[in-house]
């Protein structure tokens, strides 16, 4: 059973894999994916994975057999497991529980050779379809505070697999990160009684030289305090805690706007490796006005350092006023292109 | 001038490098550092890095000129500008002030080839010195608030240049890290009036499954709840909350602990990127009780993925037990090859 252990000074807790049992010399060469490997995600290979649960499918056609057009499967490599209780336990000084939660992954497309950034917006919409279906399922089981929902793109952003795919993971326990933001906006909202993200869509849209997208429902912008080159973060107009409780349009909407963001920074950067997380309140917490669901999307250009994950200080060599003008004219540029293809 | 901007939600500072700008196209190839190309940090290479403000050298050589033993200079593409005032200035409502600071490079020994890990105990002890007296002369300042310690070993944990070196970042702002840091040690203290780290000592000593090396001054152990595999902490024995005030035989006894936990780390792991941090107090707060100076060593031997620095939660595949205990089979075997060879 892996554990979650808690550092005591700052309060972060860790998921030890402690059923791994790595050795030194598993870290000394470089391991790469093998390749022309059979894709356990692709039609076909349904026998590969776990049973799915969940999936949307053309009709006619059964569960775990091909046919399907987003499909999502407990992972064959959890980093938590499902069964037992929390066991919370002291270890002198120290904190400690069982290593419980489920480890999912959303299989975007039977297409293993197109990214999100290539899908239609109406493939997009249904893995978040998906993903919004499991977070629901997932957050009836009490023993569960958080459900992070994210995607790694690419070696270097931590995908193992080549395969199109998201992940859920649903947690015990609320992250050390995601409790600080929850504060900060809590603090703010005692403060000026208003949502600081519903403050800072005013601020953007008024002044807009770090937007790159908007429709309806969302805008698309760098963040003014960008860690990363090109950081991008989607927020939804209309103040929400949780993602899951979004309404049908705006998963729509949502669709469009990360299919803009990702096949601009696709176009811009080559392909870059990137990872998005989205922000969204525990899902046993009732809607709140102070905090507000978005996602965060970090191409990983710039390596990241052990000084800035020890500092929390980051250093950003593109102001996000810059990578914004960059992303605009792209889109505009792809816009116009298509419009000529059409 | 670069700025710092102030993330409104959670309140951490990023340094924003205005003057570089970087285009897309600077991130879409692989930059390699070039091979070959003379070294700015050998010697007779002195004209090529600004003129040092610090150096230990052999008696009778001069400035800026070959003879040095540990030689500082500051950063030719600093992160920050040390002339002007803070500027501290809203946005809105966004938080800014001017990028000042000092960024400089403490170039370890004229040996472009040996890292730490290969120096003897008493250079390692000249490099601790020189980061305390700087520590010491740029707290003179009363614009800084904070200076970092770190060293980045290996392109894969963000070092630029191949000649070993650490850096020193003063900054007119506390890390939002070091501030979560320490209100976590207060809290503790707060609460059993005893220092956190040094009850982390004590129950580490007593149940000493965690520990590698311990001398009279220090104790190298994997911390319990480690975020990455083979994570080592130094942490001195005798309390206290400033790096810069420890007493001399405390060099002495942190430059046997450092080589011991870096050598081991070299033979165990084929000589891994790793980076270190100093976790200080700030400079310009009295001596405390509740703080506990130490130095933390990470490992660069997972990717850390977007999700880690995303939501601050870490999977880590080995236990620090078991990492623990790698290190010291390969610190006994290392320590037996050299009493045969004596």
């Amino acid at each position: 059973m892996p554990e979650l252990r808690k550092d005591p000074i700052v309060g972060r807790w860790v998921i030890m894999s402690t059923e791994r049992g790595k050795r030194p010399s598993d870290f000394t060469g470089h391991h790469h994916a093998r390749k022309g490997a059979p894709c356990a995600f692709c039609f076909g290979m349904e026998a590969q994975t776990p049973p799915e649960v969940l999936s949307y499918r053309e009709p006619g056609t059964r569960v775990n057999e091909p046919g399907w057009r987003v499909r999502v499967v407990p992972n064959k490599y959890p980093a938590l497991r499902i069964e037992g209780g929390p066991g919370r336990r002291g270890d002198g000084l120290y904190d400690l529980m069982n290593g419980i939660g489920a480890h999912e992954v959303v299989i975007d497309s039977p297409d293993h050779d197109r990214g999100m950034a290539d899908l239609e917006p109406r493939q997009i919409e249904e893995i978040l379809w998906a993903c919004r279906d499991r977070v629901l399922d997932l957050s009836r089981d009490e023993r569960f505070r958080y459900v992070l929902v994210f995607k790694n793109h690419g070696p270097e952003a931590g995908a193992s697999l080549e395969h199109p795919h998201s992940q859920l993971i649903a947690l015990p326990i609320v992250p050390l990160k995601v409790q600080q933001e929850l504060r900060g906006a809590s603090d703010y909202y005692l403060l000026k009684e208003r949502c600081i993200f519903c403050d800072v869509i005013d601020q953007e849209i008024r002044e807009p030289n770090r937007v790159v997208f908007e429709n309806e429902g969302f805008i698309v912008a760098c963040p003014f305090a960008a860690r990363f080159p090109f950081e991008l973060w989607i927020i939804p107009k209309r103040h929400g805690s949780h993602f899951e409780h979004a309404q049908e349009a705006e998963y729509r909407a949502l669709a469009q706007a990360l299919k803009a963001g990702l096949s601009t920074l696709k176009l811009a950067l080559d392909d870059p490796p990137f990872n998005y997380i989205i922000h969204s309140a525990p899902v046993r917490e009732a809607p709140s006005h102070h905090y507000h669901w978005h996602l965060e999307i970090t191409p990983a250009l710039t390596k990241v350092a052990g000084f800035e994950v020890g500092t929390g200080f980051y250093i950003n060599p593109v102001p996000p006023e810059s990578s914004a003008a960059a992303l605009r004219q792209m889109l505009g540029e792809s816009v116009a292109a298509q419009a000529k293809v059409a």
